[in-house]
């Protein structure tokens, strides 16, 4: 493979500043070193995350800013030491492009927990901790090979972009704590995460219960895999199933009342969250000591998991129920988002950026 | 052994009301059935939840209450059918005098989480539910023989007295979490739990660092088998210490922030709180999420696990910091303990109540 020596010019959009819509944006990335890998951007899927930074609602946003962690391609062109990829492969880029890569987490392949901080895929900087990295509302990326993914060629790709980030989100937690067969487990929450943690919980043998506000999500979630529905706002449907559940997954970020689910959860049971609602909760300990309980936080998934969750999602074709639109649509799919009108994750095509170079 | 037929005369001290202070009563205990303990009382602990619940902070207190749950004593009679213990046995009772016994819980030795509600020592009832128990501030018990302990004879009896309490409560998450050689193991707060806690952690090979508000703790935490004390107010010694703890054991029950405490755990490290603050505490999600920390509950300990903690502190010699006190200083003892005035743990000797009957 020809090694490229200039600067890739890219196509994308982003946000200017923390108030602006997202609109069109040309940039430059690195040329492609012995390592890095050149993907032409087929889909990205759009992550409530994007949302909460492109309006810098975590602070410290690095602008301009392009969004965009859940990304699909083809592999264009790679460096002279890749040995994993060709052109052609499809390939994809989740929450990372790159870690220390020597500290104990990395070491175990938990380059998300990295000591020294991850390169986030975007609002972040390369390993350098200088440069910024510019994400997937774009149509191509430069990535090291070592945070590249395989993708199954049997899925849709547009439907296997949301599991570069909420698929990993929820099966890394669900296999950290061993959920299969024998279990019942509660995924709280039915939007893109909530989604996932249905049918991968599903398909690890689970009994797999949807733990909503909403009662009209009934027909959505066992369609997706859910053996029963809980309505959270019904306390009697809450009583009904205290202390029966081995594992919760709450994928809530509004605030909530942890109690309400922590009394959900037998002895020794584990409620792992996976959202961050704006401010602390208001943790009443004595639930938890009554029953040993345990509360824990998860953070999406490190390579060697990520590159598992795609094969395993490739074995038992599981894919995202998702809505494609075009990148011209971003701002206005924001809006939805915030209504909660999606089922369950927007994902961009990028053949509609119209200078797109190829 | 005779078994005695009639009821058991028994003189404590009792409080009348939750507004009344600890005061002579007389009462009656069970006659010894077949199975049955008959146990005269040496001494018993004073714990810090004998007072919430004699002055009913905590709500459903059951008055007259006789409380003490640190019970040390010898065995003066027993049931035709007791078969581990003979008079003149050193024994103990802690919190539990019975559970349901068929549970998943009791099935695995864990009758503090009983699923049809252990019978507390005091401030409960026996399994009928309707019969009120009555604890250790009292001349003689009545137990059934599978929730007496053996005490080892070569420990100080007053001493030992708070480990049916405060050394449980500690030895068991210390023993759950697998606490030992080669981790670095912070004990939050030292009280009555606390001081036990340092001992254990020490005794099972971890790096042992107590975690304080108070500076004038070093020396008798250093004494106690600390290897090094943080005080928690200042901001910088809990910065140096961030992301190195690989468990920490939490036994304030005093409103705190629990994220400074979760930012010293390593990742995947665990908080177990002991402890119930009274009211609900602010917990930030994101520091659990960033490093897949856990904060679990643990309550008291089973049966067998209680039995095992007490021949291992009978091993290494390991018992209670103790001040020993006539039950009529009790109300003052209470008062004391409110001040944080005791090190560590109040200890009454029943030899003071003046009618004792043997």
């Amino acid at each position: 493979m020809p090694q490229t020596e200039t600067r890739i010019k890219v196509q994308g959009f982003a946000a200017m500043d923390s108030k602006a819509p997202l609109a069109p944006f040309s940039f430059e990335r690195r040329a492609v070193q012995e390592k890095d890998v050149l993907i032409d951007i087929l889909y990205c899927g759009v992550c409530h995350s994007d949302i909460h930074q492109a309006r810098d609602e975590w602070g410290g946003g690095v602008f301009p800013m392009v969004p965009g962690h859940e990304i699909v391609g083809r592999v264009l062109e790679t460096g002279s030491q890749v040995t994993r990829y060709k052109a052609g492969d499809l390939v994809g880029v989740g929450c990372l492009v790159d870690s220390c890569r020597v500290c104990d987490s990395c070491g175990k392949g938990l380059e998300q927990y990295c000591q020294q901080g991850f390169s986030a895929t975007y609002n972040g900087f390369e390993q350098d901790k200088t440069t910024p990295t510019y994400g997937g509302y774009s149509d191509k990326i430069v990535v090291t090979e070592d945070f590249v993914l395989k993708i199954p060629e049997n899925l849709e790709p547009a439907a296997v972009a949301p599991l570069l980030c909420a698929g990993i989100t929820t099966y890394s937690p669900l296999r950290h704590w061993k959920v299969g067969k024998g279990q019942k487990v509660g995924i709280i929450g039915l939007g893109g995460l909530g989604h996932m943690g249905v049918k991968l919980a599903h398909a690890f043998g689970a009994y797999t219960v949807v733990i909503t506000s909403s009662p009209g999500k009934k027909d959505a979630a066992l369609r997706l895999g859910a053996d029963e529905i809980i309505v959270s706002r019904n306390a009697e449907e809450l009583e009904a199933h205290a202390e029966s559940f081995d594992f919760l997954l709450n994928t809530v970020s509004a605030a909530y009342d942890p109690t309400l689910y922590v009394n959900l959860l037998k002895q020794d049971g584990t409620m792992v969250v996976v959202g961050v609602p704006d401010a602390p909760i208001g943790l009443d300990l004595f639930p938890l000591i009554a029953r040993r309980r345990n509360i824990a936080g998860s953070l999406i998934g490190g390579i060697p998991e990520t590159q598992e969750m795609l094969d395993f999602c490739g074995a038992k074709g599981i894919t995202a129920d998702v809505e494609i639109i075009p990148i011209q649509k971003i701002n206005e799919a924001y809006e939805r988002m915030i209504r909660g009108d999606v089922r369950y994750r927007f994902v961009i095509d990028l053949k509609s950026l119209s200078v797109k170079g190829d």
